[in-house]
Formats: structure tokens, C-alpha cells, sequence
């Protein structure tokens, strides 16, 4: 029994350390509600299509990455994106780096920058720390055809989140509409 | 002779929609000086290593994307960088997203969040606009030697910039000697 419970620990680190891969998304975590999705294999590994912030009391940094289809899509300017594109938005909390401004002090000073702007510029400069939750969009115009042809998802601590969020996510991504229903754009 | 003409032009043509696609930095737009480093091919289809964002006066944000040798490196927490690794960092103006926040103000009053909070979060929320410039090191631990094995590289529109700025990257560098010279972490 001693036995089977150290093989249990160890598989269970063994998942923890594959799961914390580039590749991280490739345990079955189980899929979400309303859209069944289940986490997308390796999207941590996906190209970039933008970068975002929002501010208080969101207070986080956004990147968009996106899978080989919905990469074409935006290169070709085409829309709406095809079947089997998937966009990724992995969101982190703002944290500042004290050894960054060290840096961007020294920087400002060389430049002359006054120490009033210079202490407003630190504390504006943030990096990315720990990751908040990560959302996709996921294109299927027959599977989701009353929600504009996508499915949601939204995973905090790589686990599904519950209906209520997912409830919402078709509502904001309306004003979007004419962009089909997708805000980001393609950051060269 | 007019054929001639007609056909460089095509070429010409054909050579901007070359450095349009996700490859953009094919094109051989020169080195810079003191390091002698050209833009790299491909760079802009690289992996995303983290994100950060830079206030007033700067007011940018920026993606840090690196070539497989700096993915592997940053996995394995492999110091120093092994030859070979090329870290980009792409800074874009931070721009305000109508369309975004049309959806985040819909979004926080459907959550209660107090006007003034509303209309806080929305001035601080932000989008990548039109790049700045994109800046690059480059490990190469013999050629590099007297830099910490680093070469550095910035260009502006495509174009390498000049020698004052790239006299002061080893420099800004140098509170960061404990993590090879670079600060920015992995994010998950």
C-alpha cells in the first residue's frame, strides 16, 4: 500500500513537472462547461499576436498567442477566421521589478529626466508575475453557431472555470462583431 | 531597358511583401555598428519568454520573444545563456482600444464597479499600437567577450540605429550580472 502511495506521489510530481513543460496544457484537466473545451496542447508554445494591459484594479498584462491557422488568418487579413483556430489570452498580475527600475533609473538619470518623472515612470513599469488565468477562443461555425461560430474558455491554475463565467463571455465579445467577434489585431 | 525597370520593381515589390510576412527581418537592412549584428530572420515567429510594460515618458509595451536556444536555456534555468541565444524584445506605443473598452466598461458595470473606478481602469488599459523599436542580444561568450558574451542590437523601422545607443546596452545590462545579463524572467 506504502508502495502504490510513493508510485501515486511520484506520477502526481511527474504530471506536475510535464504539465509545468512549455508544453503545459497537456494533462487532461477536463473540459469546460457551455463549450466542452479542453485545455489546447502546447499553446504556451504558440506565436504572438499582441500584447495588452488593463488597468486598476484589473492591474494585468496580457499576450495573445495564437495556433498556425489563426497565425494565417491574421497574416492573410482574412475573415472570418477559419475552422480551427484557436486564440490564446494568458493574462499575469503586474508586479515591478526593482532590479529593471535599477536600470531604468540609471537610464532616466543619464538622460536628464527629472526625479519627479523618474519616480512616476518606475512606478508605471511593471513585468509579468504570476499568471492570473488564460482564456481561449476556439472557431467552429457549426459546433457554436448561436455564439458567432466560437467557443470560450477560461482556465485559472490550469482547471475549468464554472458556467457563470462562460456565461458571459459571448456578450462581451458582441461589440466586436464586425472584426468577427475577435478585439485583438496583429502587432507586427 | 523598360522591361528591366518593370521587373525590378517587381522584385522590389515582391521583396516588401517578403519583409511583410511573419518572417519580417529577411531583408538585409545592414549590421549594427560596435556589434555587427543584423536583424535576425524570423525573429517575429519566435516564442513568447515574458511581457512588461514602461510608463511615462516611455509609455510602451513590450513582448520579450526568444529563438529555441533561449526557450530550452530559460526551461532547463540553464546560466549562463549558451552560445547561440538571441533574446528579442519588440516595444509597441501603448494605445487606447475604443472597441476594448466599450466591452471592459459593459463588462464592470454588469459587476457593479463603481463610474470612477470604471472610468480609472479604462485610462490605464491599454493596447500595442505601432511598434518603436525592437532591440536584440545575442550570446556569442568569445566574440562578445568583453560584454559579457553578449552582443546588442537595435533597430528602428527595420533600420539599425546608431552607435551612441547601442554604447549604452551593456551598461543598463550590468545590475543584472547575477542572471547573465538579462532580466527578464520566464513566465509561465
Amino acid at each position: 500500500m506504502k508502495r502504490t502511495v510513493c508510485l501515486l506521489a511520484a506520477l502526481g510530481a511527474l504530471a506536475s513537472a510535464v504539465a509545468a513543460t512549455p508544453a503545459f496544457g497537456q494533462a487532461d484537466v477536463g473540459a469546460v462547461p457551455i463549450y466542452g473545451i479542453k485545455l489546447p496542447q502546447g499553446y504556451r508554445d504558440w506565436k504572438m499576436i499582441s500584447v495588452a494591459d488593463v488597468g486598476a484594479p484589473v492591474n494585468d498584462l496580457r499576450v495573445k498567442l495564437g495556433n498556425d491557422i489563426a497565425l494565417r488568418a491574421y497574416l492573410d487579413d482574412r475573415r472570418p477566421f477559419p475552422d480551427g483556430t484557436i486564440i490564446a489570452r494568458l493574462a499575469y498580475q503586474q508586479v515591478t521589478s526593482e532590479e529593471n527600475n535599477k536600470a531604468f533609473r540609471a537610464a532616466a538619470e543619464q538622460r536628464g529626466l527629472p526625479a519627479e518623472q523618474i519616480e512616476k515612470l518606475l512606478a508605471a513599469s511593471f513585468v509579468a508575475g504570476p499568471p492570473t488565468n488564460v482564456q481561449f477562443m476556439v472557431k467552429d461555425s457549426k459546433k457554436y453557431a448561436s455564439t458567432g461560430g466560437w467557443g470560450f474558455a477560461e482556465f485559472t491554475n490550469g482547471k475549468p472555470d464554472g458556467e457563470a463565467v462562460h456565461k458571459t463571455c459571448f456578450g462581451c465579445h458582441a461589440p466586436a462583431k464586425d472584426h468577427d467577434f475577435v478585439f485583438t489585431r496583429y502587432a507586427p
